[in-house]
């Protein structure tokens, strides 16, 4: 049993690439660019990147590359067998088999690959937020929004691997189309992705002149426009920060229904703005969770180890399928 | 270890009692009205009910009363200790006991109370429609939506034991109002009392002439009327079957994006006209799961124990919990 194990987060714009022992310490880190330019070969292409960071990290701890566990952590629908199924938010990668890829690269017969928020939530269980809790429900907010359900200690994976695709529930029927194929998914309202979406209507209809005017255009309006106005205090972005709130209660409350978790732990990309929109979040549970005074307190936190959960987690799934 | 257990399912009209043999047999069958007019006391006067048809078929077997395992299925947050913490669809018995009001009146301490679609799931998952399948979701049509989850095999319960409150799942932001306090719920889409209301709606708007001119007015149209028309090809009722069939796929496409469930057993009184709207639900799947074509095919089948199921069920908790 190896004492280390790499993890690697593969995001759509980013690679992140942690050796971690087995307590959790973080003993190195690697980040690279995704690569998206290189056609029907981006799979390829990926795979020569994260064998790199493999490489590198590998020989800067004096540890044969083939020899150490390595877990991989994609978006989307990640088959038991390693194979990406499906994954609307990183699809230059679809269909690959990054697993085999690394493991021919490598030569190894120790890389593993699961879901990333599936990841996320294995680390914050075993390290992080959702510690001895035995309900409790990850939920990344990225440029969408991916997640891990624990229930009962255990990770939920489903008949395929593919459970946790909390962010493809539809909140708002023939809402607004999704990557997917869908309408009215709930990461179109409240992931980062969701903001950046919200902003630009709420730029388009006035409701964010000042924003506007700073900026120069309605277009111009990003998520982090008015993350960063939000965090100025101005009131405008505000209360899109709120409206955000509300969307991602109302998520929350339709898992807390189904599952009975008493617990969420918020991770991604928008969750450095969390002093900004899970204020809202809590205080709109209460009116929206079924039952609310019926249940124990239902409580929100934000992720332990923030943008580094989901390649924590991919090396605990490769200590753990290794042992 | 008791030979037989008895199961009651107590519904908004009705308790239906079963004793049943450690195989699934069903051995006897007693129902009763769920009373509705004891005030404060419909605690009282359900336990009271209960006991009538606890020792009725208790007697008939040659069977002391206090020493059968009961088992009671109730609608809504039935918390670990039996106690019913929030009903929406059976108000009157909200906040009572029922599991202590029977240990009482039967001086039996092997009384055990659960979530009445949980036990549906149970039954169907050890005997029925879900036998030997891992990861399912029964959902039980009737005036509201219930739901028992099996992941990997198990019940999922939550921390409190309130699991599977699907019908409180939001498909409709701000749409509309459900007896839970809440807005745009699923089960206000697509059960028998959803298919009502999108009746009367349908039949306001002068989408279902032929039917009101039949029933003299608007608002003598019930789910009944369409599901009966609709079995006589009626086309103005088998578009709103249709309607009804998309909101049950796209609630059960929201579970299956959740918990990666294949197979869900359909059950509870709008089952009954299943042959009409299943055909549709299963069609417009196809459209509502995300990455559909990246999935094994999912099932969606009708219970094997139709209204039976409840309380076979809770008969099958009376049996586990009591060895």
């Amino acid at each position: 049993m190896s004492d280390v194990a790499i993890g690697i987060d593969v995001g759509g714009t980013k690679a992140l690439a942690l050796i971690v022992a087995r307590d959790g310490r973080v003993l190195g880190e690697v980040k690279a660019k995704t690569p998206h330019d290189a056609g029907n070969r981006a799979g390829e292409a990926t795979a020569a990147v994260l064998t790199e960071q493999i490489i590198e990290l590998a020989s800067t701890h004096g540890l044969d590359p083939s020899e150490v566990p390595v877990g991989v952590g994609l978006p989307g629908l990640m088959r038991r067998d390693g194979h990406l199924a499906f994954a609307p938010n990183l699809q230059s990668v679809n269909g690959s088999d990054l697993g085999a890829l690394l493991g021919v690269s490598l030569a190894s017969s120790i890389v593993f690959c699961e879901n990333d928020a599936n990841c996320a939530a294995l680390a914050e269980h075993e390290w992080g937020a959702g510690r001895g809790i035995e309900d409790f429900v990850m939920v990344t907010l990225g440029t969408g929004i991916g997640g891990g359900v624990i229930a009962d200690g255990q990770l939920v994976r489903g008949r395929s691997g593919f459970a946790g695709e909390i962010g493809h529930m539809v909140v708002q029927a023939h809402g607004a189309p999704c990557l997917c194929g869908g309408h009215g998914c709930w990461e179109r309202y409240a992931s980062g992705g969701g903001l950046g979406r919200l902003a630009r209507e709420a730029a388009q209809s006035g409701r964010l002149a000042t924003l506007v005017a700073r900026l120069g255009s309605a277009e111009a309006v990003r998520a982090e426009d008015v993350t960063a106005a939000g965090a100025e205090g101005l009131e405008e972005a505000l209360v899109l920060l709120k409206e955000v709130g509300w969307w991602l209660a109302l998520g929350l409350s339709n898992l807390a229904a189904i599952l009975d978790c008493g617990h969420f732990v918020i991770g991604g990309g928008l969750s450095s703005a969390s002093d900004l929109v899970l204020p809202y979040a809590r205080e709109h549970l209460v009116d929206l969770v079924e039952g609310y005074d019926a249940r124990p307190t239902i409580t929100v936190t934000t992720s332990m180890f923030g943008p580094r959960s989901g390649a924590m987690g991919a090396a605990l799934v490769a200590f753990e399928r290794n042992s």
